[in-house]
């Protein structure tokens, strides 16, 4: 690290990093309600009162815009759904149980405005080629490799039952996740029922070293994972 | 009807018409491809070598567009998906299986470019208010709708068993073939499980009158459909 970086990392970010951050957030947020097409250097210039040639030296195109973007939306995920799991060390199929909760709470809170930001975009360039349906697929494939490798992990703790496709299984509890998302803008159901029926996913997946009762509610379950802990 | 419009209807549809119809369709395309939110009658006029002026004459507005295409979006999904089973009078569980069987082969057969539209549509805006995320959640809630018709039916016909949710039923085949686009757009499975899965739920639902063992597989389904018609 060279003596300007030392110095500006003291002084916390510097302004063309704060700028460039701010109109990443002020895209990500018409993006997640409108879709990554709509982005354009033109409307965001307008909308943050800046100049079309000084946010042009930010990005240099529509598309390393729509890259800042998606990559933002990545790691507000990556910051809420994930990084909480990590840090408390949860392990196996307590794990997986925990990163499908966080999701749901992801959503719940609004953390992204308008519907499921990834979700969206997925269905609707994922069939794509090109760089954005490239990143786009890549960052929905991290979320289930996340949900795998917690499965995994439950796999090797005898948690759950040899036999069981892990990859398979990891698809499933995401589909779960996207339909309760479907369920819930038609309002036919809520998260509730979501929670519910991952833990009946768990259940099927299960080895029997865990009570297939404790998959019957939300409250059995922690209560299972408590005494299991103390 | 007029004398005018018999003249016309005689001669086909009007020119205006005719270019409405063309609009829509260069719309949809685009709309299908990049997201509703991309649509302008610039870009538009641009593509189909048309006046700006010209193209406001046919819409108006950019919501009056987008709502053409979403109309025109569901007639398609309509005039494919669904219409061909209402002709051969499908009845009860083999209309809902037929339903389901037709909207992934709609997927398969690339009816409409990019991911899935209203998949895409739904999930991007099915959370926010106004004219044009009302008319795509009611296009969606009309596909459950045609799904929970036949369940209702099936019920009646002692193919489904009392006791089980019709609305809910219906809303889970619809997660699974979303989740069955999702899985196929990540190239984790194809839509030969997706049927498979929609079988199983099918099985689930079914009342005595029908033998569990049909369910394992769509040439098993089929051969029991075919001779059950005999």
């Amino acid at each position: 690290m060279g003596k300007k970086s030392r110095k500006q990392a003291a002084q916390g970010p510097s302004k063309g990093t704060q700028t460039r951050h701010l109109i990443v957030d002020r895209a990500l947020n018409i993006a997640a309600q409108e879709g990554l097409g709509v982005l354009s250097i033109g409307r965001l210039a307008n909308e943050l009162k800046m100049s079309k040639s000084g946010l042009f030296l930010h990005f240099g195109s529509k598309s390393n815009l729509e890259s800042a973007v998606v990559e933002r939306a990545a790691l507000y995920f990556y910051d809420y759904v994930i990084a909480p799991i990590e840090e408390k060390g949860l392990q196996g199929i307590e794990r997986a149980w925990a990163l499908c909760d966080s999701w749901l709470d992801f959503l719940e809170q609004r953390i992204l405005p308008g519907g499921y930001f990834f979700t969206g975009a997925y269905f609707q360039c994922a069939g794509q080629s090109g760089a954005i349906p490239r990143q786009i697929r890549q960052a929905v494939r991290d979320w289930v490799d996340a949900l795998g490798q917690a499965l995994s992990q439950a796999r090797r703790r005898d948690e759950v039952r040899g036999g069981v496709d892990i990859v398979q299984a990891a698809v499933e509890l995401n589909c779960v996740l996207i339909g309760a998302q479907w369920s819930q803008l038609m309002a036919y159901t809520d998260h509730k029922s979501a929670r519910l029926t991952i833990l009946a996913h768990l259940r099927d997946i299960a080895s029997e070293e865990i009570p297939a009762h404790v998959f019957e509610s939300v409250e059995a379950w922690q209560a299972y994972l408590k005494n299991r802990a103390d």
